[in-house]
């Protein structure tokens, strides 16, 4: 069992906190000079544990392991989005560098942009497996002031640089260390998650078309009202999909937009943005299914008609069997009865990189589920633990 | 009988169609050239008939009739919504010079502002009843480019001008004939409508407070989805209300708002914009009844409390008996079996000018129901017809 230093990576932890450091959070928007200098400092600490440093054209930071393998990938992203917390990404960098100083055979990753300050998102791990194209880096601009991604690349030092690509059979598999960014774990009372998947989202646009009028002049019976058929239908999906999902699933109207969107006019057109998520093919089908049952329902009762397009439809990324048992056993040794399976409800770079090779995740408590804010904060005892696992699980696995 | 001129009446909305022409329609807004332009005709046709034609300072023309009493008020509104139709407004307007053509004794207004291009709206005859300050003046500005309202009235020449009072004891009532704007008459197969009052309108701000979430990281067991709160409330008012509302009544949801409103993000506050309608005082009481009990079972049952706020709460105007009764006499015999009692959804010049004295109106019917759009029209053999009920019924009204 390889001997990790806690304390070690507790303080490399707050070192890096300390840079763009905002409240009790950092800032370090993607390519900002704060989240250069978190790139530098990672390098230097790369090259500290005996890994050769290097960064690439999009900004990917990566320690290679000198010596024989098998080799494992251990990564996750080191800029944060706006004012947020200390750990999202961080955390899973820090944690391959505290496994390679503890002389594990692991070559330590960064990927850049995971958190989407440039459209596209995912920039770092998609362009080290071979789909980022140079057409979307022309394209690509920022969602916080529109600059270009080429700008902002030549702005850090970047234009020009290589993009690197992973190197086929190098590595066993990836394991990355993320906060939940949920309260499952806190509410259980547990310290540990081992991931079975990253689900996948099922995006959907629902545009009702009825007649826009007078709030006044025109009687229940004449109505056409786009809005109330978008009320009906959500209802009836509220109903329903509890029948048909997962114990896991997740579904969630986030926007609905109804046209003028004025105190006396019956909207003419209703627009609602629903998802689902899921870690398993069959029960995002079925999702599916009755999703287009419950719309062609509306279209049969309703005066207004609704038109159902799909946004997007990844598919979940499954975590590696071999991975998640190694994780398990790591999990029940040291934190014994207080883990669980669960699934990631939110994306992580793991989904990409798990085109090319096994991965797997390790999940620590989020304190009140908090993300994607300055407050965000896991327990020093759960990340010491967790670290611990994390070690534990990647000997196995090298073992087995 | 009075001897309506309906070719004459025809002629005079005809003449005043083009001051301002768009398309098949007019472009009017209050106190532009072509406003101005309108009210200075009205004003010549006023004295054409004998009346003694004035114009004050919100713009609201007057014409006296010379003669003994007992006099009726007949009016309605001149200015136009943008780029509008021809007889909204100018239909009551041109309908009391009619009256006035066939030697009744009526005085003719067309009140400032009906169609609120300034703030607070309805500024002539809320001015004429006393109830329009001074400073109120001072504050509205036009909603279609900010200009203040005294500088519009002093580019308009009206600056200075006193503000007209209605005489006490002058008028036994007050008649005011309109366009529908809906399809009630027109689907019904009808050709007058006689309105029994003018609905009040009761707006109410409904808000949720859920919880912010990621909604990829947030079980559904653990969600406070104030969408989702809004949703089922919402269906629940759309099942409930048809149980307790009058034959007339309508309810209206203009706005949902979910905040923040973005596809991943499970929403910590929804907004609703709901209003109802009606014209008797007992049935928009059973209706607030129903909501507040609505809200309570939603707030019992559901993870997102509700509040609901009243916005405004306004009295139905109700139209006069005696004033209703002339009309349904006179709707029976010129149009037998054609006409119907029916509210007005829509708010009136009428609804205020009540406050003073008896009110009744006459309703055209609308082609499509189009309203507030140059498309805007009614039958010229309906407009012939309209105005010769209007006559008989004030004759009969003024004998009673």
């Amino acid at each position: 069992m390889p001997l990790i230093d806690a304390d070690r990576f507790l303080k490399d932890l707050n070192e890096l906190r300390q840079i763009g450091k905002y409240k009790t959070g950092v800032h370090r928007p993607t390519y900002s000079p704060e989240d250069m200098e978190s790139r530098r400092w990672l390098m230097e600490r790369l090259a500290e544990c005996g890994l050769e440093p290097s960064i690439d054209g999009i900004g990917n930071v990566y320690g290679r392991h000198k010596g024989n393998g098998p080799h494992l990938l251990v990564g996750s992203h080191i800029e944060t989005q706006n004012q947020a917390g200390w750990l999202d990404g961080a955390l899973g960098v820090v944690a391959g560098v505290a496994l390679a100083r503890a002389g594990l055979p692991v070559d330590v990753c960064a990927f850049a942009d995971e958190e989407g300050h440039f459209e596209g998102g995912f920039l770092g791990s998609r362009s080290i497996i071979g789909e980022l194209t140079d057409e979307e880096i022309d394209r690509s601009r920022s969602r916080n002031d529109g600059t270009p991604l080429r700008d902002a690349l030549a702005a850090a030092g970047l234009a020009g640089k290589p993009r690197m690509q992973l190197e086929p059979g190098r590595h066993k598999g990836c394991f990355e260390m993320h906060i939940e960014q949920g309260t499952q774990l806190e509410n259980a009372g547990l310290r540990v998650g081992v991931v079975t998947g990253i689900v996948a989202i099922w995006q959907w646009h629902i545009r009702f078309q009825g007649q826009q009028d007078h709030a006044g002049g025109t009687t229940m019976a004449e109505r056409k009202d786009a809005g109330l058929s978008a009320v009906r239908l959500l209802a009836a999906i509220d109903a329903e999909f509890p029948r048909i999902c997962g114990p896991r699933s997740v579904w969630t109207t986030g926007r609905i937009t109804l046209d003028p969107g004025a105190p006396s006019i019956i909207p003419g057109v209703a627009e609602v943005l629903f998802q689902f998520r899921d870690v398993e093919v069959p029960v995002l089908e079925r999702m599916e299914e009755a999703l287009r049952r419950l719309v062609a329902e509306s279209n049969r009762r309703e005066k207004c008609p609704a038109v159902l397009t799909q946004m997007s439809r990844a598919t979940p990324a499954l975590c590696d069997p071999a991975m998640m048992a190694a994780l398990d056993a790591a999990a029940e040794q040291h934190a014994p009865g207080v883990w669980q399976r669960m699934p990631s409800g939110a994306g992580h770079d793991a989904q990409y990189i798990a085109k090319r090779m096994p991965v797997s995740m390790l999940f620590t408590p989020s304190i009140g589920g908090i993300s994607h804010h300055w407050a965000e904060d896991t327990k020093e005892e759960d990340l010491a633990l967790g670290i611990q696992v994390l070690g534990d699980a990647a000997a196995r696995f090298l073992a087995s």
